[in-house]
């Protein structure tokens, strides 16, 4: 489900630093070349890119990178070139340093990764902080947003497919009722969202909407301006449906006045090789355009090609 | 620090298989036979046994030794037996399925283990119960034990050694405040407990009697009888001096009327490759009698003998 394009024939690591030593040699910088390579090697060639530079140029490339970009093309290069899990603890960190309500990447970090790979991201907090996810997160959240984001932070949840049918049944009932009590920030329903596995949660709001007759979003409506709220409705999103809210970030972000740049970046950077064709298939769903379309609209230059490359536009 | 002697000349691991298989075979058991085998192999000696024993004999060891063995015994050599993150896995899911106030099993596994560690444990939980440890802690205990102990399970702590001073003076502070205020179930409190290092940890509990004169678990010390606070004590204690911590727990089950066989089997089982070296200094400082002595008066016949034979007994 990766739009990325990588080419048959790959030149080999050596040749891909030696052309990327090239770009930035002289006067300017050759950003074609750049997005030629960066924009069409998977993880594993990156890392080997990173680590094959660093041994032949003395210098870490993402050093050289933040000498040669600048703005929005140099963000989307750096945090692509990252180890995914790297890259996890990154957008974690910013996050817990600059925390606001209507901030979700803690949230969609712990909800869209697998178990493994939310723990490979806080191994590398722990690498690249010296610290850990949790401890940062329970120091700069607060109130209810901390009551949620920390469980969800510090899950390792099961992840096999097995149901208990009569838990799905009792515990949509629990989530009912805090639902009607307006008990939003209840311990209840929280514990439920941030240690059940996925298939248990997915049985439990199919019971919900199979008794109670809504989706538990639309019941979670009821205050479209409570930040609180919309964290909850996106956590179900996230542990539901990861394509159908990734597709929904996309859209805030292209469809306002003025692209919000942080996170087109971050979504596209971040589900790339993971499941980025069917968010374009959810965004065009909704939106009646194509991504690329949008994208093409909405940035310009090197910025906007190299978007382009990571979700899989063939000219790029 | 390990009290687990081991032969330097040890058997092949079909040799011992084929003595586990004598020891059962016919009327009556050889328990002595098996304890010079399970005995006196390490965690890797005694995977690859049981590994052995299922392909040679098309039994799981673990089966063989339920029908064979009795009592205590039993327990002892079973849970001896287990990997360590099956075995934690394994008391943890006890512990959550009779979770009572005083029941500090779950706090002892999430704080005397390393991150990895409780990572291994976590996932052995995922594997043997088909659910994480995390969703039966948040399910089953309640209040504010709960509040302690879910972040303590889930905590992914960091390992290095770095302090920050000016964080602990700060910390040290607040708890202070928390303390003076008899709020023992603060979230700031657990907060600080659950996910700072354990370095981090010992620096503010430091600053803490240096600023303020007492050791933290003196002025926890305020109302003996409450089990919250003596779970947080015991926290701190696993934090800061684990193999005091388990000495405490030897003693109790020794000295009181009728020995908990339950903790003394959990102690030396899950000790003994790890500080058991360390804790019978503690508890012979505090006891004024060795361990071993002790264990001797205390219980009796193959029960004592492998208990003996885990500690390090020379004549076991």
């Amino acid at each position: 489900m990766s739009t990325l394009i990588v080419p048959q024939q790959v030149p080999s690591v050596a040749d891909d630093c030696e052309q990327l030593r090239k770009a930035f040699a002289g006067w300017g910088t050759n950003e074609d070349l750049i997005i030629s390579i960066l924009g069409h090697r998977n993880a594993t060639q990156r890392k080997q890119i990173r680590q094959t530079y660093a041994e032949m140029h003395g210098e870490d490339l993402l050093k050289a990178l933040d000498k040669e970009l600048t703005n929005d093309f140099e963000s989307l290069v750096t945090v692509w070139v990252l180890d995914p899990a790297e890259r996890d603890a990154f957008l974690a960190n910013v996050a817990t340093k600059k925390f606001t309500s209507t901030n979700q990447v803690l949230m969609e970090i712990a909800c869209t990764r697998s178990s493994h790979e939310l723990l490979l991201a806080r191994q590398a907090y722990h690498a690249r902080y010296k610290k850990s996810l949790e401890e940062d997160v329970a120091q700069h959240v607060t109130g209810d947003f901390c009551k949620l984001l920390f469980p969800l932070v510090c899950s390792y949840r099961y992840e096999g497919d097995e149901v208990n049918m009569s838990l799905a049944k009792s515990e949509a009932k629990i989530i009912r009722d805090k639902i009607e009590k307006k008990s939003y920030n209840d311990e209840e329903l929280i514990r439920i969202l941030a240690t059940r596995s996925r298939a248990q949660i997915n049985a439990t709001l199919n019971q919900y909407k199979n008794e109670f007759g809504n989706d538990i979003n639309k019941d979670l409506k009821t205050e479209p301006q409570d930040e609180f709220l919309a964290l909850l409705r996106a956590t179900v999103k996230c542990l539901t449906s990861p394509a159908r809210y990734f597709a929904k970030v996309l859209r805030l972000a292209i469809e306002r006045r003025g692209t919000d740049e942080g996170a087109l970046t971050r979504v596209v950077a971040t589900r790339a090789e993971v499941d980025m064709k069917m968010i374009k298939e959810e965004y065009q769903r909704r939106s009646s355009v194509h991504l690329e379309r949008a994208i093409g609209k909405d940035t310009h230059g090197d910025y906007e090609k190299m978007l382009l490359a990571l979700v899989g536009d063939e000219s790029a």
